[in-house]
């Protein structure tokens, strides 16, 4: 196969779809990350339902922010549409991972938002993970996928969140999607979520009148890693 | 030995049955996995007591569906009848496998079904995965093994169930079952079962009023995967 | 050093606390194994407080039933009279574990015995696993360890329980003891412990009415591996 | 870069660091440890934001006890002023470390003590690990880090501990912090405070009126391994 000017964005879209069974994140086939190129106008994401172990970087599939295909041999994701979406309506987002991470999965089952209970929480974000409760049947029943993202954006919209800061989303009774900068934040939050998510569950269970981390802390820490002020890292 | 014409047949058993300690799925020798060949009318499946790591394609048993043993030097699993009885009934099912995997006992012990809470069960089928309740004490006392294999086909029975659509089952106070078109397909179902079954659980526990997944996302989930017109894979 | 007649007791008492860890059994030095030989009338036992890492079969130390050290330069187990009294009293036990494993430690703690749910449990006895309550002030204060084998063989007498077939005991605030006819099988029962301590948990989470398992199914599943009409192994 | 007096100390302390991931302490960055030479005045400390992967000796900050950075090119940690308050009111620790494991974090985000359920605990310190509840709003909004220090010393004062004794804390709603004589006992107690707190988790769920251990059994275990007739190891 003749090298296309994709190369690039497949090896990137590979390696970070490889990291999820290395993060424990998934089981099979059940998830799949997406990098997009904004210059490109397209995004490279996992072919539907190959395994981790074979894939390669030419495997991946081409795809535009309408969600048609521009390059590739296999079908994409079947969350394809979902990504697509996303990418056209959050325009700093070049990076989408969706899995079926035990946890994360288990408090979107639970139809619940994660409460903020600590500082691990509060490094990343000032919020509650948000769960978007399910659509409509109406809405399930046409273009699922398409529709999937419409909810993911409105429901930030509805609650007043910014996708710049809060990176994550519980997709109700689904799973957790999250998303970055680039992919490999993308991946990386979605292995935060899990975290912050066994250890929320726990919380709950040791102490089922546990108090949400108070204000002050919250902005504390989040503000000593993002921001004007942060000093968090080199 | 001589090479038998069932050499096939022991070493996609033999490789199935080592799927099960990869996918930390059994302790020890807690569970089993057979492989059917319908035209040859016999079964392969792993030797009673024997640790994995001793396993060898020789080693397999080649048993028919009236349970007897047609070749092999060793005493086959102690649940063959029921491989058997399932292999004999259903006539579809070329793989089955037997864990005594941790999440999935457990509900098994609870002698509770597991809800169908998520997308990630309605991926693989529509209803809440049976346990069947144990069986009377005459028939315990009886041709116990075989009388399983019977108690599960009659469940299915009752409940109005497809062994096509529904491949795994809880066996109340013991473990699960699971099968397939093929023995891959029996082991991907076990490490499905178990993943699910630790879901429901964390689910429950994170929301004990967690509703159930609506019909319209079960059906939208399961159609995806299956039937005529599925878009996931390839 | 010069080669002894302890030197293949020392080789098996090595071989068996190895694979504390690899069976995830215990962190850091929580746990020791012995074996005894009964023609030579000592055990070999890992020494006090060294890590897994740095053991070798020459640093086991030499002990007979009376607790007195017969060979070794390193100091022995503190639970060393706890092996030694229980050796002496239980003259069919060749081997004795003891780990601090997460889930048996925890009923431990709980100070409760483990209900049997279910046949990973028959398959292996057909009681309760018994909890010794704490001992007495006076007992703790004065030889603990040799007071603790004391209650353990005092505890199995109370309670009717026969050694040869409930192989394993919770010591009540402390973590379980296990043992068995050879070093080997008291190290399996370790494992086994913890398996069915985990999915008892579970078991009761789900469904804290679960019922105890019936007669009949506890006598059949221990009968099909254990006694004169087994047919489990080979 | 030119060998400096400190190479011993960098080492040592990117050695500790290491250990963390090892023991399935820390996700990504969240966790840091140093370690203190008292005859230079200084500690070496983990840069902050530097994945464990990319960690090496040289990059390691020295730092005194007034928080100065006395060599190295990077930023040192975000918590170093929590370390250099620890180092300059308790002049016997020689190391510290801090992570965000899962159930000891749990544990302070329910700003809940771990009560002293068993012997595994009892065999460390003889006291409920404490948990510091937060600090006032105008603290975190001043010096935080350098406030936590404070927190940390001052919750031992007014509770009566010994930091010499308890050896581990958790602050609340953010994570635990441990110490020792040297950097491998605080990285040590880092996992055996994670242990601890899994245990006494499972323990509270399995019997939700789980009786606290006795002072005579506490007292016993306790001075098996500390003080002067302690007879546990070499």
């Amino acid at each position: 196969m003749a090298k296309t000017k994709y190369e690039h964005l497949k090896q990137e879209a590979y390696e970070a779809n490889m990291q999820l069974p290395k993060l424990g994140l998934v089981l099979f086939t059940f998830g799949n990350v997406s990098a997009a190129d904004r210059s490109l106008g397209v995004f490279a994401i996992k072919p539907s339902g190959i395994p981790y172990g074979e894939l390669t970087p030419e495997k991946m599939v081409i795809v535009d922010f309408e969600s048609n295909i521009v390059e590739g041999a296999l079908r994409p994701s079947s969350d394809t549409k979902t990504h697509a979406v996303l990418y056209k309506h959050w325009d700093k987002v070049n990076g989408i991972a969706h899995t079926h991470s035990t946890y994360a999965t288990a408090w979107a089952q639970a139809q619940r938002d994660i409460p903020i209970y600590g500082t691990t929480h509060a490094d990343h974000n000032t919020f509650d993970i948000p769960c978007a409760l399910p659509m409509s049947d109406e809405m399930i029943q046409g273009e699922y996928e398409y529709e999937t993202g419409h909810q993911v954006i409105n429901w930030f919209k509805e609650k007043g969140l910014s996708y710049e800061e809060v990176e994550m989303i519980l997709v109700g009774n689904h799973a957790p999607f999250t998303w970055g900068r680039n992919v490999g934040k993308a991946v990386y939050n979605s292995a935060v979520l899990e975290n912050i998510a066994q250890i929320a569950y726990l919380t709950e269970t040791i102490n089922c009148n546990a108090p949400r981390l108070k204000e002050v802390l919250i902005k504390k820490h989040y503000e000593r890693k993002h921001g004007p002020g942060s000093y968090y890292g080199q």
